[in-house]
């Protein structure tokens, strides 16, 4: 079936699965959730978001959580970076990468940053030059990478444009975030196809919604293409603000599920994990999503 | 991607999904139920079953669903027939096809059909001949074609010498049941090779269930082996009676959305599905776990 022999998971839940979320989670259950994320065997935590409190009280703690949690060695822990604030705020606590954001609407980067695209790429910049300068990874993220709440569907050439422009300030790394869970097979082949000669499948991070039930199905022809990273996040946390009550992030138990049962190596330990989740779904007013999350709680996770 | 133009989906949700349903809903709504599914484009839908009352109270009412219902010349009109009792009822109603169970797994025939494999095939046999005397579809629902909920993995050889067995009887269709929602794609590429000979793609029907969220990465696999042909359950009705709260069926709604955005005709309009679903969820204890339906319910279907 051309699949790798492994996948790399990039962990979002606590910084893209909580910062949506309206239940009061404590300083202490975040420490408590990342550190258990970090004995599962997953190799990138997202922790948190250095992004001004007004716009996101529920990440307020960002400096808190990372100096609580007991780092492990195997792991890379990164932060979402709005600017030079953040920047500065990011480096107090020693991250390991900053996580970047724009996106392939005008609209949503509006809305979301902001800004423009063309300033968001403006506002990038000297972020990322201070980051290798500090021996600090980079992650940019592009959302709406095939279609977006306010604009429908979306232009690869325009993915492909912002893709571009990222590289071409040094970002490292690429997550293309389909950021509404509309996408089908064809529309990960076609975005790809978009992006040749740009980013190859395998430089690629995809990150994926499951908001329609199409996330794996999309990984599978992903990890065909060549891909072999993705962000995912315990339980599907996450939620989606677009469709209220509706699936949010493709669940790393999912994820992790579906690579184990075809002998794809993710690292990650599939019962430590649920037992990760069940540590933040305590403070959450509704139970996750995730299919197998939801599955395994009622039976022997290892089975 | 190398994807039909088309698939032809049975809808098995008056019976499979509402079987196990601990919900009083009443044969009023039940053929409200059915005549809305009629008006959405689905060709194949399965009524009820004609099983001892004793066993499946729920579905005790299947001939007055049967009578009350109007049909629609579109479209075939199934019910589950599990011996010649089962078979003289349906018989006085009129249906156009009749299901018959069997199973892979020797445990699971014995639990959920009390007999034997070898045993069912015998019970089998004669509602085929009489079917074929009287104009009537055949239609053999084969269980756990991968895994077991008492047995575990299940060896394909044991699904190919089924499958042989109810057509060398003059079973006219073969739906390959994964019943508790373990598979992937590798699994279900390692069943067609096992049916090689026997079964094709192209002959079979493939019910699947989403427990792990896994099933249309199932059906994109199948699709791309030559499988035209799947059951699914409106809304995801169905849940599992093996895992308590987590999904069930494949839903109607989550394959509609993704054959639809790749492009791939099922002749049903999503709208009027989702339409039709809701008329059975108001009979339910919890919300039913389609996620396209879950989506689309707090958004305007049609998008």
């Amino acid at each position: 079936m051309n699949l790798p022999t492994s996948i790399e998971i990039t962990e979002v839940s606590p910084r893209d699965g909580l910062q949506n979320q309206s239940s009061v989670i404590t300083t202490k259950t975040k420490i408590a959730f990342v550190d258990a994320l970090s004995k599962t065997g997953l190799q990138r935590i997202e922790v948190s978001s250095f992004v001004n409190p007004k716009w996101v009280p529920q990440l307020a703690d960002a400096a808190e959580v990372f100096s609580g949690i007991i780092r492990s060695g195997n792991v890379k822990y990164s932060a979402l970076v709005p600017n030079e604030q953040g920047w500065e705020r990011a480096m107090e606590v020693g991250v390991d990468e900053i996580g970047l954001m724009t996106s392939a609407s005008e609209t949503f980067c509006k809305r979301n940053t902001n800004t423009s695209i063309a300033d968001s790429i403006e506002r990038i910049k000297p972020l990322v030059e201070s980051a290798k300068a500090n021996g600090v990874g980079t992650r940019g993220y592009v959302s709406c990478v095939v279609a977006c709440p306010y604009e429908g569907e979306v232009d690869s050439g325009h993915v492909r444009s912002v893709v571009k422009q990222l590289l071409d300030i040094g970002v490292e790394n690429i997550s293309l975030g389909e950021t509404i869970g509309v996408a089908v097979p064809s529309d990960i082949a076609r975005l790809y196809d978009a992006l040749e000669g740009v980013l190859s499948p395998e430089q690629s991070i995809l990150h994926l919604h499951d908001t329609r039930g199409t996330a794996l199905a999309c990984v599978l022809s992903a990890m065909q293409l060549g891909v072999r990273r993705f962000d995912a996040s315990s339980g599907g946390l996450g939620g989606c603000p677009y469709a209220p009550g509706a699936a949010g992030n493709l669940a790393t138990e999912d994820l992790v599920y579906f690579a184990n049962r075809m002998g794809i190596d993710t690292g990650v330990h599939l019962a430590q994990l649920i037992s990760a989740t069940r540590i933040i779904e305590e403070s959450l007013d509704s139970p996750l999503k995730s299919r197998v999350y939801r599955a395994l709680s009622c039976q022997d996770p290892s089975s």
